[in-house]
């Protein structure tokens, strides 16, 4: 299999974090697309992904999949033994709906602000993600006052589970993780009162999995680039 | 089981159409949820579903699920015999891929030009859906321009395979159905050249969970609070 995606974003360190938990790394083969370089927006990785996102995986007979859910639930299906995507039906449901909400409300929202409400990944996507308009500012904020009352949200949800969509850690935990390293990278803390999502973030960050991981930190030519 | 609904919107019209599809009508008790009142944006609805919005689908013992593709896989596995979400992994992963698509580059959009760009629900509904900005306007035709290229990427794919997500009818052509219908009702028409599109389109209209269903059509008392 061969993954397309850049070390360090937070839409690969999904499936990166995937990977780890299913002991897959092995089994891949990675592929680094220039995302300051917006080779995601040229025509050859578009003929991969239509919606100009990474990351892909294409599997050995040339199947594309994409979008975190797709591919998260094919690799935790490899083994026969599915430990983040639910394995039943009803479990399966739960982790869907709380995974669209965790796209919806933290991923997208974060993302957007990202992209509107900073210099995003600076000249070259700039012109793909949010060209000048006279909302951009007043959207950036949206967003951001979105992604926080998602992490609201979410905190509720901690007071009474150990995980987002249960008791067990799932996807959905693997993908709000990620957003709160976007919403790190683009200066949102989580609010000082979301004590059960702070200390949910604590227990993630010790898994094996994230926990000191290589392939979750940006290349140093990427960190130069973006004046980091 | 109870379904919190309102006839004749896109979302809602999802769902009736998986149970259709698949025999559960009668199964399902429905509750009516006033969206042109904006009812969905008020505490003892959000008590029901946080992101405010239709449907939801609850369960005997009090579960509660929201989300299309969440209510539809637990729908379609109820008689141990999905035919709308996936029989295979690998099947799931490809429906689960192709539905975020639609959802992102169809219904999400053409909804957002729905309440950016039109009258949308009226006065109750538009300062919880899009309040006054100077970017409204920008910003409701870039959602169009997405969707209208959302609608040409399906339209790619159905050159060639009968289906959104391969050989079977599945809930990725239900929600792009309900995209298309939530674009009649904004004045937006599929371009003329998208002639894959439009050819499936046809034939799933002609589907008995979708023909002459009255579930699918707007109540009267809505109609005539939106002027219609």
């Amino acid at each position: 299999m061969k993954i397309y995606d850049t070390p360090g974003f937070p839409n690969p360190a999904r499936i990166r974090i995937v990977l780890a938990e299913k002991g897959l790394d092995a089994q891949v083969q990675f592929i680094k697309v220039d995302l300051v370089g917006a080779e995601h927006k040229q025509a050859a990785f578009l003929a991969k992904n239509p919606t100009g996102v990474v990351p892909v995986l294409e599997l050995d007979d040339g199947t594309l999949l994409t979008e975190t859910i797709a591919i998260a639930t094919y690799l935790d299906n490899l083994d026969g033994k599915p430990t983040l995507t639910g394995a039943t039906p009803r479990e399966r449901a739960i982790i869907l709906m709380m995974h669209k909400r965790a796209d919806d409300q933290l991923i997208d929202a974060i993302g957007a602000y990202f992209h509107f409400g900073t210099q995003g990944l600076g000249t070259q996507v700039l012109p793909h993600k949010s060209p000048e308009w006279a909302g951009r500012k007043e959207w950036a904020d949206r967003q951001r006052d979105k992604y926080i009352k998602g992490l609201r949200d979410f905190n509720e949800v901690l007071k009474s589970q150990p995980y987002l969509a249960g008791q067990q850690f799932s996807i959905v935990d693997i993908s709000t993780f990620a957003a709160l390293i976007h919403a790190d990278f683009s200066g949102i803390a989580i609010p000082d009162d979301c004590e059960a999502l702070i200390a949910w973030r604590a227990k993630v960050a010790e898994r094996a999995s994230v926990k000191n991981r290589s392939g979750l930190a940006l290349d140093a030519d990427d960190l130069r680039r973006l004046g980091l």
